[in-house]
């Protein structure tokens, strides 16, 4: 680390500083500058005194030079991960994957259509909500326990992996049943104790990035479910809450890059959540392949209009249909195969 | 609610709004403006079928009339609420309240310690985490299950409540020794699983806003707790995430004047993980005052140098001790007693 | 209009609501619904009278129906325009348009290098700025009145347009030689006396977008433009300031799809400096192409470490050139010509 | 500056980056640590170089050390401000000022009346827009040159001194004839053409912070002004634009506390503008006078039902004349007079 003294700051407090920085184990480099003192700080895990040292009198400011992750970061691992979803089924690699379904499960039947034309259209992966976090409490919450047996037949009909969201610790054990991944939703992205559950699961966990997360803040959130040994996390950009309204998020496209570069995990998009628009969707999962994701979580659903959740963003059959059939064009020219 | 009709859209297309509206058990009220249609539609539990109605063909836009939160608004419980915190001592009343200490619990000694300046100064409320969420799992995590022994000694000492932060479902019985107040995190704000808990309860909850979360997140949020029977929750305001750097999070002001206005439950101010910088600390303090909330929650440590989590940000106790002999000017220009 | 009328509000209250609106000259159309009453406000001009009616007594919230633009609006003009550049160049028709060349026009030798490479790779216009609008006075400004002839000599050799910068409209004219677009920076969006006056020039403008402006603020800004007579209005997503800090900006890559869909108007994606780093401008610039952009406006230096301003998002030539023969394939798959 | 070395980087890199570091007349002092490599650079002026150094290989980060702005701090003027606005009346001394007025000046009548309930309240300043920058140009823009002899009978009879808007560098010269305090509004925070001109008059400059600019960045453009000769600049913090929209935009109640500390100008708060509800604006005004701001600007208006701008956040006068009886307490809690 670095630590910026005061401007004010006199010998003796530059003294004490030093001081300070050697009690704690480190070696201290000061530097006299023109204007401005500067303390840089050499040692191992000099990262855990940050705080500690901010407090010091005469500190204008301590700027961190590692990166606050380790385990998910590319100067730990260069090559990028693949991870293995089901059988012959991979993300990361050369295949650019598509998952898709509905928001929510709300009955056999409308599950079962909607996973027949995913199946048919080529999506490589059924998504649907079994438990729904909805901002109100008066909002349908999902089918919950009742979900479980429908995923299972609907999953042994199409012969389709399964991701679905999980929001309790106490669920993670009967959703094993059924989730090929496990997802944890925007809101709970930094819910550590899910997190740190997730880490001994032995199934991929596909985590999306906060409201108000950073590209760094995501990486740590990871780091929690990777440190407790399950290094198979997906990453998701999902939108990130800023003043525009004509979009319910905005979808940071730059995320998906820097992600890319600063982590070998890989990283899918959700354009469904991050627009909150149907007519948005086609176009923001070509700009998702064009920018280097790995993959695309979308909400498609039988009949919009019927939809418990969500159903304005979803895309119909055919509409998904188009776009699978779009999809191989940039996927080639971004030298993916779908 | 109403509906907007997109500009181009037919005479057909409108009928049909007009029966779907029907169909559904309402009342459509069609208007024809001069460059545009709009349908107001009338009935109960209109709110449920706002997005069903946005995939219907012709629709531009829905716009709900009603708040999305009932129980904790104004519109249902006009008088404010004041919730017993303890024998003899409200919040929400004419009573301002200060909870001050640390931010997490450290030691016997160190709690103890501060836990006597903090009554001293004339705080009503003891603070300290015991469960510390933090960003990466490198970091210190609290003292966890260890630490339940010293807050209760520390409490019988000093006779003052105490708030805790809760992160798991599965601790809310052990803490239940200690916690008179149940504090939830700004990450967990969004933790549909706890806050479900949490309203069966019989302590009051310190529910925090998330970096993200609008006004109406927040209402919402705590509509969780309430719709479980637990009515005693107490709101606080920490700063949400925006551009600005100078602070670690931008302290909302006039979020505690809205959520006055359109909740009748009390609401509380944190200026230390707002700012994120001890001379910011009595600033905010008298302005929250000023602003008319209902209290603090405010870090205070010993020796901030030697604090494991947010020393930085924490008052020592001779700075606490001159904003407690500063706020009761501002507490009586409120109107309001320390 | 819709006037949300107060919970509380009693009869008294709403006549004199409705008799307000119809002093106005409009139609009032009070509908009462279970829980609250709502009055539609019909007639020309509305929206002009939205603050008026906001001060009155009763009213909770008033909602404008309309969209606060109309000429750039696809609702007054449905078909995309088609802006000429120059002889045969056009922008928002099938060929996508790729503006290039360094951030600053530093020197005859720098500029006429860099606009060669440009040319050679397959670059359609040139930009370089000649006045650099800087956060701070002490920072390089731009050559100003002595790039001129530097940017006539380049153009003249090259052949290419030229687009840059004007930041006062005291130098819209001497500007007049060069410019064959006018650009408005992203700090000057909502500078309305400079808009005015380009509206009364005969040669395209492209408008940036503000850091923290919506989509619905840069249509309202470029109407500034149109409805002093200019139609010829491009407009350009560069990036808008939220809390992450891994990019300069945040790409707003939904907002390409919104204003194509709103707005009848040609729309450029900038990702030098939305993203301000070199490595994440390639993939960038394929979304863009992928999310239905018109085209891009990239900043490229020869030697980027002697840049004086902005040369850490430069792309050298060897990347640019790299990038122009990626490109492409991505327009193909976005029905595109280069 | 600081200089954080790429993880991968070799020797001859870092020889390199030196080498470069001492050509540019630096002096380089790399530190190299355990996992990390650092390079302290020491010498004048060398924030000039942050970009060119950013481009070289091997460079993960420039950090800089020293404040971008130097005329308007703290390092280099220890004592706050005074500005004298008038003859006797002062800003940035022990008085708290308040500005008042209507948003826009309509007509003779209707500023002569509310100026008159602003002196009789004991406002100190009058407010008023003559020229009104509006998002729309289909809105009211202001009375512009026929404002002018109104403003100057007001001021008259008054005898208050006046501050205006002024938009337009053409417009400076008309404007001096009534401007006691020239305002630079939020969107023209960065016309650094205005700024210049502005630097050159003999009157105090009240500059408005824009919606999406930081603290540091409405420093440097107050810096704009005074590096021209003019010192009497007046900070203004009006709210930034964030996700919240229970508010017009959110108070950065933190901002006044944070420009108080790092610069010595004297900082007032516009809370009409930034909540955009008159009913929060007498809080909030309690709010600024606790945090520490040196004065108000505050709308107030005879009627609002009738004003042709922003009447929904104007006080009426017996609203306004309660406000000011409010006021001295926490002025006096403060250690302020009204």
């Amino acid at each position: 680390m670095v630590i910026i003294v005061e401007s004010g700051a006199d010998e003796q407090i530059v003294e004490d500083l030093i001081g300070k920085v050697r009690s704690l184990g480190f070696k201290p480099h000061p530097i006299y500058g023109v204007e401005k003192t500067v303390i840089a700080v050499v040692g191992e895990k000099t990262q855990d005194k940050v705080e500690v040292l901010q407090t010091m009198p005469g500190v204008q400011q301590i700027i961190p030079i590692l990166k606050p992750y380790k385990l998910v970061g590319r100067e730990v691992k260069t090559e990028s991960s693949v991870i293995e979803i089901a059988d012959g089924l991979e993300i990361g690699g050369e295949r650019f994957i598509v998952m898709a379904g509905p928001c929510a499960v709300e009955s056999y039947d409308q599950f079962a259509e909607i996973a027949q034309y995913v199946k048919e259209a080529g999506g490589h992966v059924l998504r649907g909500g079994i438990f729904k976090p909805r901002t109100s409490p008066h909002e349908f919450q999902g089918l919950r326990e009742e979900g479980v047996p429908i995923a299972r037949a609907v999953k042994e009909e199409t012969g389709l992996p399964f991701v679905t969201e999980v929001v309790d610790v106490r669920d993670i054990e009967m959703l094993h049943e059924v989730a090929d991944i496990y997802q944890v939703g925007a809101r709970n992205m930094q819910n550590f104790a899910l997190l740190t559950e997730l880490g001994k699961v032995d199934r991929p966990v596909m985590l999306k990035r906060a409201m108000s997360a950073t590209v760094e803040d995501l990486l740590q959130a990871a780091e929690y479910v990777v440190v407790e040994g399950n290094d198979d996390v997906i990453l998701c950009e999902r939108g990130i809450r800023t003043f525009e309204t004509a979009t319910r998020n905005t979808l940071d496209i730059s995320a998906v890059i820097a992600l890319k570069r600063f982590s070998h995990l890989p990283v899918v998009v959700d354009p469904s959540h991050s627009s909150g628009h149907d007519w948005m969707v086609p176009s923001l999962c070509k700009a998702a392949v064009a920018a280097g994701a790995d993959g695309l979580l979308v909400e498609t659903h039988r009949r919009p209009q019927e939809a418990m959740v969500d159903g304005y963003q979803s895309l119909t059959p055919p509409v998904f249909e188009e776009l699978m059939g779009e999809l191989p064009a940039f996927c080639e020219a971004a030298g993916r195969v779908l």
